[in-house]
């Protein structure tokens, strides 16, 4: 009935290729007189989501999480995992040829110190590793007397014959109605910027940056619509925009030339060659930069001034019509969410429905939008206790059926006004009296953060606690941050701004950002209630500072059933009241007469 | 009636000095070479509280705060102070010979390479800035072409001539009964601290540090019970303990020999060198150790490892013995704040009480205990608007008279046993519906905080906003912490625990910090409500985390006449009706029968 098209189940992972291909790659890197390699899972940006030409790792040691490190030695090799992914690993990869390594137990270059022989070489391939990343290891290797050798080509590809070409999606213009801003006006502001910081020019290596500058999208990864490339941009005159120009018609190649110099990738290095040559001061962000560009800046006269990526934080801040465009996107996506929730209500007690098919609807009742460009990740659907895995991603092995308890589903789209993630947790059947307290903690943290007022310049740090105080009053608490950026048609992830304990930057009005405590009990059950937040001014009658609030962007019903009430105070139940009476309002003239109906059952006041 | 023996309310400050002195000062220093000078307020263990011959600021400048730094060019010289200090320093200063320059507009390094001019030559005193510090204005020098010079002796001292001699108290033992670890013991936990950094000795300037490592105590400044001393640590061995013996006795001086070396302060530099000899690796606290120490270090050819100085952290983890003595010294402490506050309620309505004479008041009642040592720092008795200086220090000339409306009083004390520190808002007369609505909110995040439990592992900047919430939902909040560390028998004011935005460390059990919410409106009125709590581990019936929070320890009533009850949710309420029945049960039976009826009005369930 329904089918999923931007996300698949399917376990690729093969563990019986990664003894041939370690043992064929050490044969490589002997013939290339090294005894080591340091391999992430990364490209050139830093990306999120890797093209497929860039999946390495993923064909060395079969394991396909969204974090993972590997070093091979002459006899050793460990894959560096986060308490996310233990147990993927453990069914994707060969664990004769590679050894796990928690990576909060032991940092890769910590294990490196610890592992490899004094006089050793190890190599590595510097463009896709960031220059901070390098610098622990150049640190470590000095420490443990070894060589590390940045190499020209990395050795896997030497040996990856089937290797994907890299990605070629057509770039196509991120329209002014929905960025609010042309490319011209944001080069003024980058430009004011830079010249504040007294950098010559910017070095842009993250691609979610690059299209925000230049109001463009692509199709290189999946998930997150980026053109991968690069740009630099001089705090005076004319950026060079450095990209596979077969990915632009004429027609875009004309519009970006008007902003922009355009150039190829293999003119990146001579691009960085002359701006040595002519002694620049360039900022680059050592924590997201590759050290290859790095180095090669330094090496040939440039002054490297470190720092962040400048346009991140003005990419955070969202203008009128990227605000408008994320409503409108919120309203669109609540229809389909909201069509999927009483779909599940009216299915789910059958006895019929598993991980996979609630899936496959929502992602149907989302294309039925018209408007969707694709899930902004892939959704976890999780029934029973694999929902306590905060990061589950379900495939035909695992897949579950929906039983008696919650069922928890968080996900979310790309349309081209705006990106959404949103999760729900629903009662299937009957919520034991444990199940529905912590329930109702993790709402009231969620609530206490949507009613948060704050003074201007406070950052999302110093709120993540609001979000905890119901859940530690009990003595538990939720081991992810409260809330992550989200961007406008970009990726569902984005920074500086966060509610987090690392999350120092300021909060400031137009971000957008993620509101989701939850609760886990391994073996049983989770919890998490997620709504996307935009910061906005916030007016107090008698006010002595300039305030901020949040108003929520997401419009769904939260499970009555899972609440206990009596836990409440009244202001926590006259906020979900009026949240439901406001999804009724704005979502139920939007649903067919069933949908409408099931909405307005869902939205009753408590 | 009353007096105070440990403070002064004299205003010592002569403006008309600034300007000779300062002329002198360009006199030596050009006789020296120089064009410029660098003069913080501190000395070689950047103390709080310096010694008289260390106050060197104040001699060329008449400013007292806590905080200053002075930049002295050819023909400009900048005082730059913080916020606290700017009305404090308009009246302290000749204008026309300091420019004064609130720090948080501009740094003094950032006005070094605005003001001075390209080849000019800046001295500076090495062993009165820490490396931080003068690492920050080599850095400004080189970017503005100027030579950084440490100097040899302070050029302020050639003109200084009736410069105080540097103090001599004698070095007191600090009873095992109070400090409940033997120095031997400190020792060995410090040497496998030292071992686990593979650090192969510590040097230690923080006068604290050194005083609780080797259970002394010493009188060379006010308030602060110091030995001014030095100590050289290795990792494995016998410490040296550096300091002018002239300040041991004979039986101080064989007790301390039993765990140490003894050396003078001009033995330090070769104890230095001779590190540097035998190429150890040296911890020293670059935010908090002098540059001149570091650097002697380097050139002698030890490794700096840089870092907190982890006696610190131990220091502020409090055992069972100070525990204890915190209590007893608490208790203590309220019986003469309780006298205090009945007194002050039966004699401010009469219209003769000042900001001095309730000082004074309550500093005798405190010295009747008994066993009062010294105030642990100067008063802050503010009537009216005086208390919206949060910092406010009554002098001769700014003594207010008490009003109708709130009178602030935050004051502690040093007693063998235990620091204190506790502020009362009281009201006088009546409280407008205003005064009432801010007491209210400050009480409810003081009580937000009191009542916090959390994991392992949450660190004070993660419940700092709990404080604030309250005044955050009107738009107002407070410029200060909401808490600090405080020493056992030692410093008001300890690190690393805080609770801050910027309060990233651990809050582990035994650790004593303030509770101090406030709410300032300039030009009217000012509140603060303190108490000290302790952090303790909370047993959870079902927890799933190990969990922390707070006793609070400081026992004094909290002016019921200033709450408006309805503001209050029945849990807040039952927390004061509970803290003012424990208070009751705890002091009143100390009290006689006069002060005890007041105390039972004073703590009756609102």
């Amino acid at each position: 009935m329904f089918e999923a098209k931007f996300q698949s189940f399917d376990e690729t992972a093969d563990p019986s290729q990664g003894a041939p291909r370690l043992a064929a790659l050490r044969a490589e890197l002997r013939s290339r007189r090294l005894d080591g390699f340091l391999l992430p899972r990364a490209d050139e940006h830093q990306n999120e989501y890797l093209p497929p030409s860039a999946e390495r790792l993923a064909w060395l040691t079969g394991f396909t999480g969204s974090f993972g490190f590997v070093i091979v030695l002459p006899t050793k090799a460990a894959l560096f995992v986060d308490g996310r992914y233990a147990v993927q690993a453990r069914t994707q990869v060969d664990m004769t040829a590679f050894t796990p390594v928690n990576i909060s137990d032991e940092t890769p270059s910590d294990w490196l110190k610890a592992n490899a022989e004094r006089g050793q070489r190890i190599g590595y391939d510097p463009e896709i590793h960031t220059l901070e990343g390098i610098e622990r290891f150049e640190a470590a290797a000095k420490a443990a007397g070894l060589t590390l050798i940045a190499l020209d080509g990395n050795p896997v590809d030497a040996l990856w014959t089937d290797r994907p070409a890299p990605p070629l999606a057509p770039v196509v213009p991120h329209d002014e109605a929905f960025a609010g801003e042309s490319a011209a006006s944001k080069l003024d502001r980058l430009r004011a910027e830079l010249a504040k910081a007294k950098a010559d020019a910017l070095l842009v290596t993250d691609a979610h940056c690059l299209a925000w500058l230049f109001n463009i999208r692509g199709g290189d990864v999946a998930h997150t619509p980026l053109p991968l490339g690069f740009a630099i941009v001089p705090a005076a005159g004319r950026p060079d925009l450095i990209l596979d120009c077969r990915k632009l018609s004429n027609a875009v190649r004309a519009a970006l030339s008007e902003t922009a110099s355009l150039a190829e990738p293999h003119d990146l290095d001579s691009a960085l060659q002359a701006l040595g040559a002519q002694r620049k001061t360039v900022r680059l962000d050592p924590s997201g930069s590759a050290a290859a560009y790095a180095r090669t800046l330094e090496k040939a006269g440039a002054t490297l001034q470190r720092g962040p990526d400048p346009i991140a934080r003005l990419k955070a801040v969202k203008n009128a019509a990227e605000i408008a465009g994320a409503r409108a996107a919120q309203t669109r996506d609540a229809v389909a969410l909201c069509r999927f929730l009483a779909w599940l209500d009216a299915e789910a007690p059958k006895g019929a429905l598993d991980e996979i098919g609630c899936a496959e609807a929502l992602e149907s009742f989302r294309r039925e939008t018209g408007a969707l460009k694709d899930v902004s990740f892939p959704s976890i659907s999780a029934a029973g206790p694999n929902a306590a895995l905060p990061h589950y991603r379900v495939t035909r092995a695992s897949n579950r059926r929906l039983e008696t308890g919650f069922y928890l589903i968080d996900s979310g789209a790309q349309y081209q006004d705006g990106t959404t993630d949103v999760t729900r947790t629903v009662v299937i059947g009957e919520a034991s009296a444990e199940m529905r307290d912590r329930f109702t903690r993790v709402l009231q943290g969620h609530i206490a953060i949507a009613t948060a007022v704050f003074p201007k310049g406070v950052s999302g740090a110093q709120l993540d606690a609001f979000a905890r105080r119901p859940l530690w009053d009990i003595g538990t608490d939720f081991d992810h941050g409260t809330g992550h950026g989200v961007g406008s048609y970009l990726s569902v992830h984005e920074g500086p701004q966060r509610i987090s304990k690392l999350g120092t930057a300021t909060l400031e009005p137009g971000m957008i950002l993620s509101n989701e405590p939850g609760y886990y009990r391994e073996g049983h059950f989770g919890i998490r209630t997620e709504n996307l937040l935009l910061v906005e001014t916030r007016d107090i009658p008698g006010a002595e500072r300039e305030m901020r609030g949040f108003e929520t962007l997401t419009l769904a019903p939260i499970d009555r059933r899972a609440i206990e009430t009596d836990l409440l105070s009244k202001a926590e139940r006259a906020w979900l009241d009026a949240y439901h009476a406001r999804v009724a309002a704005e979502i139920g003239p939007l649903l067919d007469a069933g949908a409408r109906a099931w909405l307005a059952a869902a939205c009753a006041p408590l």
